[in-house]
């Protein structure tokens, strides 16, 4: 059984990213949009397109095609300029936002018991992160998250740079208009509005319908938002577990799935030296990093899950919230009294942390301490600003469980903890399933929406079949796309090894992309302003033959390349007004251009009106004769 | 560039397929199920599975698990004890059945010019299938289609093939009705009996609802039904290109395909040798092939598409049907005054016969002779029960054309045509986008239901987002799940190839494994009787680690037994009650199990009534106890 054990005494290397997590994407760059202060700096990629020839014999004729903005989760490693050194972390771009909040202090020494003991361990020395600063708390009495500001109607720096990430989209299509035009979306009831502003991003933290998961120890973090006004975003997970893969490991997947659009990480590592990877994690992690601290509570009482308790659970979660940890998941609602419905399912209960929790409770027929000690957990929570993510522990791991009492059951009790929560000013989401074919997805949306008062949801999948181990990732990103389109915030991951093994990085990559497209199609069936213009300006580039544009416009512009390369490998082969599923005598392509060229020169404008467009029948039978005549054919080989 | 043409005078080998194409599925045995004659021999596949040990001290102790019992499109291919000889083809099956009818004859000679000519041509001898039998054609004044019978109520042997083969699920399911308990479907108006009998197959063929392609020139086939009360079904193309493949892989590809599920092919060659391609493929087909012959009637003309002529298109019409083409894909519908209406769109006519005839048309200024010939197309495909696909030439090729006027003034012309096939006789169904967002698909589903009177609909995907080169069937398996849920009867696959270059086999298996999910996810959501009983018997082995038995059950168990592999290699691991990501000592999957045991023990059944347990209180108290005292710890390693 491999273990980080397995290589005692190595340390960390300072580069264990491949070279390419860190290139920037083809024909990207970096670009940072400054707010209304020069510390606020948002960062987008630029995607460079080539121009499209407008006269085959004049080649100075062009259209100009206007450069791409994208959103952008892959933080300074993209930026050919930010020096990368995961030894030291990234730069703490919000500490001077902290600090002038003026409502924390930095502590003298670290508050976990735990944390102590492996600060003191001389044998992790090897696995540590060398800490420039300590940890920072709330002042007593302060309350430092983003909800109890936005309460309070204060538009936080971390408001007016999601503004500016939010609303990147809008000002791109208000400058190219032509290139933006979208359908109408159909959002649900969300309320999507055409100006994503700071005040709008602050009404909705205050509503607790959106929460920006953004700990006071994570300054590294390039805030982000979560609610369904917004767009939909994705987790991706990591971590290590007992049967494999190291430190340098899970850096690799960080840099790597936030490359590809992860908007936050999770840290679901459950071997040893768990504390020490987490630190790395966050240190070099710009999106937020969430974790499962019952998971590592375990490891402290050996994995026997009845010997847990609230002090050691107590103690993680300070261990953690004083790391950085953005946002914590928590079983409360695994009650007692749902324990028993969960007997009859199929496949019982599939969530590590609900039963882990079922366990504890069985064991000691008490009612779940995550439960009773709820308000106390809130406490915690916004000494640091760490937001709830509560678990559905319960989830249904099959198409037969899906929807059952249990599971609803649970969801009822995390809509009571919702508002608990909010009491506290505490940010909190909200889990969900797991297997659930398609037609009963909506009620989960639904049910939600109704007994979480429109808390953030955040779903894993749903899976919409069970019969295809292997292809995990393609059964739930069915189920992803359509509940965020049903107005789920955030989407977990899944990746093609789900149930059969850990996922090395060709799986995160793929698991990922699959969930940038469910998110993306969310977007658009919301109708979000802005959100077709990528595909716009790729379907473009598509009709045009701007094969490279097309490349790098798609969400994996390598994948892209190379299987282009596989059939038409020649550099030539990516100017040429063809493609290899048709060859070049016979393109579908190249001959509706031919007919948008004739139509628009004969004045066949579409009028959206069928019938009108007979009464031009004359002219069009003389011209008809014109368009043979002049050979009825443009194509000019551009190869042999 | 590459070519058939570049290995000439090569035979075809006897043997092209790849072993891993033609070996069974593991722990899997072909079956047949005989209908009210013995020539009626329906081919399922039947999955054993191990039992469940119920005793760990005891190992004679064992629930036995039912064989599964799923639908087959393999063919022979995957039955060991057939004699697999692609010279000879596949045993005609239907031939029996066709004689029996005697309303069709046995042509002296070919009918068609360019196939007499194909066959005096001894350039080609090496390519050629060695005929063993000339073609059939109705008797004059006959029709021999499925729709006529089925009008005179007439159950044709394929109608009772059909039965038994879409009642599979329902009759296991009768057999195990706890494994196959199920949710309640939203079947969108969709009619799907508790039984599929024969009588239900001819109502719906009657009634236009369903299709049967099924060429009488095509006896090796395995009859397959596609309409929106039967399980839905998925097509895969494959064909050759200018730019490369020959003869020997597209027979290879079509194998493969069905192998994972295909349950019809389109050869779409554009090549050299279309003819003997499309004879090897249809030898050996088991499955219903489909064409576009305006592919092959644009090489007749060298590319050149204003030289089309109605007389060239009726020649490769016969060619084809004396072939066994099952249906062919027609662009009837690409009326002259919908072509302007293309003209602003982002992308055109992205359809391949679409644009063809569009040009067609504005080269003529006439009206699409496909169109003003349509009635003397139904008499051909009356001659031979060649099924119409009505093609839509004007579907969308982006997010942004979704859904627009030349899109649904085509479908309202199908829908015309639609009825002229049906007043003939002749079976129908109708071809659907594209590129659509996904709140903007279930419109393309019901203006296709109510135009085209519920002919079958047979869509391409829809993508759902434009901008994922290299993921298209994942863009697209979104919507084609969707759409399969909404009435869709058959979903044409898409590759990660798509947009980029030619699939190989990869691509193929990848993208037929896609649309057996997005099919089956839609069949679950519409509730179709049995439908569930595979996803509950692989969710019962997944919940009691009966590893191989999860990876049988998959639709790729290759794939599935090889990623587990990756993480736990061993043997032992696939007998191991834990997996690779919590490890021997922490799983979820372990613990429920605990709970499940001691809650069953304890007579916590679920009773679906949260508060009645409450009740238990105290008498679980007590039991806490024992159960601590037990050890609370079943866990019994397996490795070290």
């Amino acid at each position: 059984m491999s273990d980080t054990q397995a290589t005692p005494k190595k340390p960390i290397t300072a580069e264990p990213h491949r070279h390419d997590a860190i290139s920037p994407f083809p024909q990207s760059q970096k670009i940072y949009v400054e707010g209304s202060n020069s510390d606020i700096r948002v960062p987008m990629r630029e995607i460079t397109l080539t121009p499209t020839p407008l006269d085959p014999n004049d080649l100075s004729k062009v259209e100009v095609n206007p450069p791409v903005r994208v959103y952008d989760t892959s933080g300074p490693y993209s930026d050919p300029s930010a020096v990368i050194d995961v030894k030291a972390g990234l730069l703490p771009v919000r500490n001077g936002w902290i600090e002038k909040r003026d409502d924390t202090e930095q502590l003298t020494e670290l508050t976990s018991s735990f944390a102590k003991l492996r600060q003191a361990d001389s044998s992790a020395d090897h696995l540590r992160f060398e800490h420039k600063i300590q940890p920072r708390r709330a002042k007593s009495g302060k309350n430092v998250s983003q909800l109890h500001y936005a309460r309070q109607g204060i538009i936080t720096p971390e408001m007016e740079y999601i503004a500016i990430r939010e609303n990147m989209a809008r000002a791109e299509a208000a400058k190219y208009p032509e290139l933006a035009i979208q359908h109408p979306g159909e959002p649900f009831g969300a309320n999507i509005p055409d100006e994503i502003t700071p005040e709008f991003v602050r009404s909705e933290v205050a509503r607790g319908r959106a929460v920006i998961p953004a700990n006071i120890n994570h300054p590294e973090l390039e805030p982000m938002i979560i609610g369904r006004n917004f767009l939909v975003k994705i987790n991706g997970n990591i971590g290590n577990s007992a049967l494999g893969s190291s430190i340098e490991e899970e850096i690799d997947k960080l840099t790597w799935g936030i490359r590809w659009g992860a908007d936050t990480i999770m840290d679901l590592s459950t071997g040893k030296h768990i504390h020490e990877t987490r630190e790395w994690i966050i240190r070099n992690s710009p999106v937020p990093v969430g974790t499962v601290p019952i998971y590592q509570a375990l490891e402290k009482v050996d994995g026997i899950a009845e010997n847990l308790t609230w002090e050691i659970f107590r103690d993680t979660l300070i261990e953690q919230a004083e790391q950085g940890v953005d946002y914590f998941t928590i079983h409360a609602g695994v009650l007692l009294r749902y324990i028993p419905l969960t007997a009859s399912r199929t496949t019982g209960i599939v969530s590590r942390g609900g039963s882990i929790m079922a366990k504890w409770c069985l064991a000691h027929h008490k009612e779940n301490f995550l439960y009773t000690h709820f308000e106390e957990i809130c406490d915690i929570m916004k000494a640091y600003d760490v937001t709830f993510s509560l678990g559905d522990g319960l989830r249904p791991g099959s198409i037969a469980d899906a929807n059952d009492d249990a599971q609803f059951g649970e969801l009822r009790t995390l809509g009571e903890l919702t508002k608990i929560a909010w009491k506290h000013d505490v940010q909190c989401f909200i889990e969900g399933p797991g297997h659930v074919p398609m037609h009963m997805i909506k009620e989960n949306m639904d049910e939600q929406l109704k007994h979480c008062d429109e808390a953030p949801f955040y779903t894993l999948g749903p899976l919409t079949t069970d019969i295809a181990p292997g292809y995990d990732h393609i059964t739930s990103g069915i189920g992803a796309a359509m509940i965020g389109w049903y107005g789920c915030a955030m989407l977990c991951y899944v990746t093609p090894k789900e149930h059969l093994g850990l996922p090395n990085k060709d799986d995160v990559k793929e698991g990922i992309i699959t969930y940038k497209i469910a998110a993306h199609a969310a977007d658009l069936a919301k109708g979000h302003p802005g959100a077709q213009l990528r595909d716009n300006a790729l379907s473009k580039a598509r009709f045009e033959f701007r094969w490279e544009d097309q490349f790098n416009l798609g969400l994996d512009p390598d994948t892209a390349r190379s299987y282009h390369d596989e059939t038409l490998p020649k550099e030539s082969a990516k100017v040429a007004h063809f493609c290899s599923m048709c060859g070049p005598k016979f393109c579908s392509m190249k001959i509706s251009q031919d007919v948008r060229d004739y139509a628009a020169k004969q004045g066949y404008e579409a009028k959206g009106d069928v019938i009108q467009l007979l009464d031009l029948d004359d002219a069009m039978q003389t011209k008809a004769q014109e368009f043979k005549d002049q050979g009825a054919e443009i194509y000019q080989p551009v190869e042999s």
